[in-house]
C-alpha cells in the first residue's frame, strides 16, 4: 500500500478503511511515513473531514500506538473528566474531589499549560510538595485507598498523537474537529477509564470559538468515546470570560479550596458541581443525573468533598495549612490593583487576553520549556454583569516583578467592556451531549 | 514570517502577497521551509486555489530560483515550444524543424519520458551517436548556425521545482491547475524564450482528462507567460488515442522523418504544422497566422523541413541513412502483428493503455532509473474511424524478447473498441487560447 494513495484518497474525499487508517498510524509511529505525507494527509482531512467509522477508528488506533494503563487493579468503575481548555478553568480541583468523595475512584492524568490555557499540573505544582509523579502500581494503590488521584502523564503513552500533533502544530492543521477529537480521546482510551466526562469550552478564550464548532466537537467525542465501550457525556460550558476570579496556579488552588468550602464564585461552583454528578451518574453510583446533582451538593455542603481533597493532597506528598487565609500557598511578592475610572455594567471580560496577561506574568509557557512561576495572576473582582461604580477596583495583579504591574493594570483593564446598560445575562451551561 | 502563517492563510482561501510568495520560495530552495510545511502548503492550494496575480509572482518567483539561460546571443526572437505529454507524441520531431526552416530560431530543452508519456529525449537518443548535452555557448552557436536545437536540460534550472514537484509527487498534490501551471512555466521561463508554443493535451492519455481543465491549465499557463512578459499561444489537442500510428523511441523518430517527407498520417501532420505555424506567428516572421500556416506548409512540401531536421541532426552528432527504409535507426528483434477478429469500426484506441504497453516493452520508465531500449514500440495500423475487416492486422508489436509478444498483444487488443457503426468523428484541435 503506498501511503500516497492514502492522501489521495482522503484527498478526494473518500474514507479510509480500518486497515487503511491502521497503516497510516502505524507508519506515523515507526517513521515509515515521511511527516511531508502525515502533513499532507492532515490538511487533506482539514477539507475534507472523516467520517464518524474513520474518526473512530483513528482514535482507536492510536490510542493502541503505544502504553495503555490498566486501571482493572482499581475498585470499582474509574471514571476521567477532560476539559478542552480555558482560562481560569480549576474545575478538576473540585469537581475531581466531589466524585471522589461520593465513591467515584479517579485517577486522573492531566497535562501542562500551553499558551494562554492553564494546565492542573502547573496548579497541583503550586502546592508544596505535591508529587505529579507516581508509578502505576502507586496511582492505583492512592485511589483504592482516598479515591482519587491526579498525575502527570506517564509512560509513552499515544506515540502517534504527539508525532501527529507536532506535525500539526506547525502546518495550520490543528483545527481540525476529526483531529482535535482522536487527539483527545485516544489519549483518554489509553489512560484506562470506563466513564469520560468531557468539559468543551466555547467563547474567547477557548479552542472553540463558535457554540457550533464546539457541539460538533462535543458530539465526535461522545460519538469516538462510546464507539469505543466507554460511557461518554460532554457539557459545552461557556469560555468568554475566565471562570471564577482568579487566573494562575497557586491563586486557583486557592479559589479551588475555597468553593470546596462552599465559599467560591457561583461560576465555578456550579460547572464543578455539575461535572462531578456527571461522574457520579456516569460511574453508575446512582441511577439519574438529579440525584447525581443531589447528592454531590450534600457532598460539597458538608465538607466531604473538601475531606477527599485534603486526602488528595497529603497522599501525593502536598503540605497546605488551610487554617492560614492562604492555605499556605506560595504568595506574589508584588501585588497592585485595577482600577476602572468609569461607571458602567461589564459586558465581556477578554478570556484570551486575560489568559495571554497571565501567561506573560509568568504563570504559563510560550513554549514548552518556559518555567512557570507559581504565585502569579490576576484575580477579578468583577464579572460581566456586574456593575462598577466610577475608580471601582476591578481586578489585582499578583506579579513576580513590579515593573510588570502597569502594563499588566493597562492591559487587563483593556480586556474589560464596559457597557451603559446591564449586558444580556450569558449562560454558564450551554449544552449537554449525550 | 512564520511559513506556517502563510500555509493557514492559503488554507483559509487567502492570497499571499509577492513578498510571502518570495520568502516561500526562498525557503524551499534554502531548505529552511522544512518538507512538511512544503506539503501542507501545496494541499492547501489543491483546495483553495491560487489567484491569477498569485500564480504569476509564484511562477517568476520559481523561474528565478537557479540559472537562467541567457538568450541573447541568438540572432532573431528564440521561440519554444511544450506538450504537457502524451502517447506517440512527436510533434517536436517535425514542428521544430519546420520552424528552423522558416527562420524562427528554436533552442529547446526537452525532458525524458515517465510513466505512460514519452520524451522527446528519449526519442533522440535513439538516433546513433546524437548528443543531448551541450553547453549553452554551444547551443547558440549551433542555433546560430541551422536554427535548431534540441538540448536535455542543462544547468541548475528551477531549484525550486524540482523540490516542490518532488514533494507534489509523493503526496497527491500534483494535480493542481496553478501548481502544473507554474511549474511547466517557471522552466519555460528560465529557459530563455521569448515566445512560447504550448501543447495542452486533453484525454484518457493525457494529464488533463477533460476539456475544461486542459482549457483551464492552457489559460492559466498563457496568462502566467504574457505577464511574464512572453508571447505565448496554447493549443488544445485531442489524446484520447496515440497521435500519429507509432509510439516508442525509434518508431516515432522514424515517423516524424516520414512526416516531414510529406507521407507522415494525417493527424501528426496537422498537428506539427499547426503548432510550427503557431512558432512562425509568434516569432514575428510573418503578420497573420494564416500567412504563417501557408508557409510552413510549402516549407513541408518543399522538403526544406526536411532538410532542416538534417542540419540538426548533424550539428548534434546524429547518423541517420536517409536511403534506407528505416533511416539507420535501430530495430526490433522481435516482431508480431495483432489481429483483431472482428469486424466493425475502431471507435476508441485508448492511449493511457498504449501508453503503458509500450513503457512495459521498455521504451518508457516506470521509475527514474529505468534503461530505454530505443527500438521497442507499437505500429498502429488503424486509427479511431477506421473499419476493420474479420482479422484484420491493427497493429505491430516490437519487442526485444519474444516472451513480450503474447501478452503485449492481448493488452493492444483490448486497448481498441469496436463499435457497428462508424463513431462520431472526434476533433484533433479543440481550441486554441492566446
Amino acid at each position: 500500500m503506498h501511503f500516497q494513495d492514502l492522501i489521495e484518497k482522503k484527498r478526494d474525499g473518500g474514507t479510509l478503511t480500518p486497515e487503511e487508517i491502521e497503516v497510516l498510524v502505524q507508519g506515523i509511529v515507526s517513521g515509515q511515513v515521511p511527516d511531508y505525507q502525515i502533513s499532507a494527509w492532515a490538511m487533506a482531512v482539514y477539507f475534507q473531514g472523516m467520517s464518524k467509522e474513520e474518526t473512530l477508528n483513528l482514535t482507536i488506533a492510536m490510542s493502541k500506538s503505544g502504553d495503555i494503563m490498566d486501571l482493572s487493579g482499581i475498585q470499582g468503575i474509574p471514571v476521567d473528566k477532560h476539559s478542552t481548555g480555558g482560562v481560569g478553568d480549576k474545575t478538576t480541583l473540585v469537581a475531581i474531589p466531589l466524585a471522589a468523595a461520593a465513591g467515584v475512584p479517579v485517577a486522573k492524568m492531566s497535562g501542562r499549560g500551553l499558551g494562554h490555557t492553564g494546565g492542573t499540573i502547573d496548579k497541583l505544582e503550586s502546592i508544596p510538595g505535591f508529587q505529579v509523579e507516581k508509578t502505576l502500581p502507586e496511582v492505583i494503590q492512592q485511589v483504592n485507598r482516598v479515591k482519587a488521584a491526579i498525575i502527570s502523564q506517564m509512560g509513552n503513552l499515544v506515540p502517534a498523537d504527539k508525532k501527529l500533533y507536532a506535525i500539526r502544530d506547525v502546518t495550520a492543521t490543528v483545527d481540525s474537529i476529526p483531529l482535535i477529537a482522536s487527539s483527545v480521546m485516544s489519549k483518554k482510551l489509553a489512560s484506562g477509564a470506563q466513564g469520560i466526562v468531557l468539559d468543551v469550552k466555547v467563547g474567547r478564550g477557548a479552542f472553540m470559538k463558535s457554540l457550533d464548532q464546539a457541539r460538533e466537537l462535543a458530539q465526535t467525542m461522545v460519538a469516538i468515546g462510546q464507539g469505543a465501550g466507554r460511557k461518554v457525556v460532554a457539557v459545552l460550558s461557556d469560555m468568554n470570560q475566565p471562570l471564577g476570579r482568579t487566573i494562575g496556579n497557586a491563586l486557583e488552588v486557592r479559589e479551588a479550596i475555597d468553593t470546596l468550602q462552599g465559599k467560591g464564585p457561583k461560576d465555578l461552583e456550579e460547572l464543578s458541581v455539575l461535572l462531578a454528578a456527571h461522574m457520579v451518574h456516569i460511574g453508575g453510583l446512582v441511577g439519574t443525573l438529579e440525584e447525581a446533582l443531589l447528592k454531590v451538593k450534600k457532598l460539597l455542603q458538608s465538607g466531604a468533598g473538601f475531606q477527599a481533597f485534603q486526602r488528595m493532597v497529603e497522599a501525593q506528598g502536598g503540605h497546605l495549612d488551610y487554617a492560614r487565609p492562604h492555605y499556605g500557598l506560595p504568595r506574589a511578592a508584588e501585588i497592585a490593583d485595577v482600577i476602572i475610572p468609569h461607571e458602567g455594567y461589564i459586558s465581556a471580560i477578554d478570556a484570551l487576553a486575560v489568559g495571554r496577561i497571565v501567561m506573560r506574568l509568568g504563570a504559563g509557557r510560550e513554549r514548552l520549556e518556559d518555567q512557570i512561576l507559581p504565585e502569579v495572576g490576576v484575580e477579578l473582582h468583577k464579572k460581566v454583569g456586574d456593575k462598577v461604580e466610577r475608580n471601582d477596583v476591578v481586578a489585582t495583579i499578583y506579579a513576580r516583578n513590579k515593573n510588570q504591574l502597569d502594563q499588566a493594570a493597562a492591559e487587563i483593564r483593556q480586556a474589560f467592556t464596559l457597557t451603559e446598560t446591564p449586558p444580556q445575562p450569558v449562560p454558564l451551561i450551554f449544552d449537554t451531549i449525550t
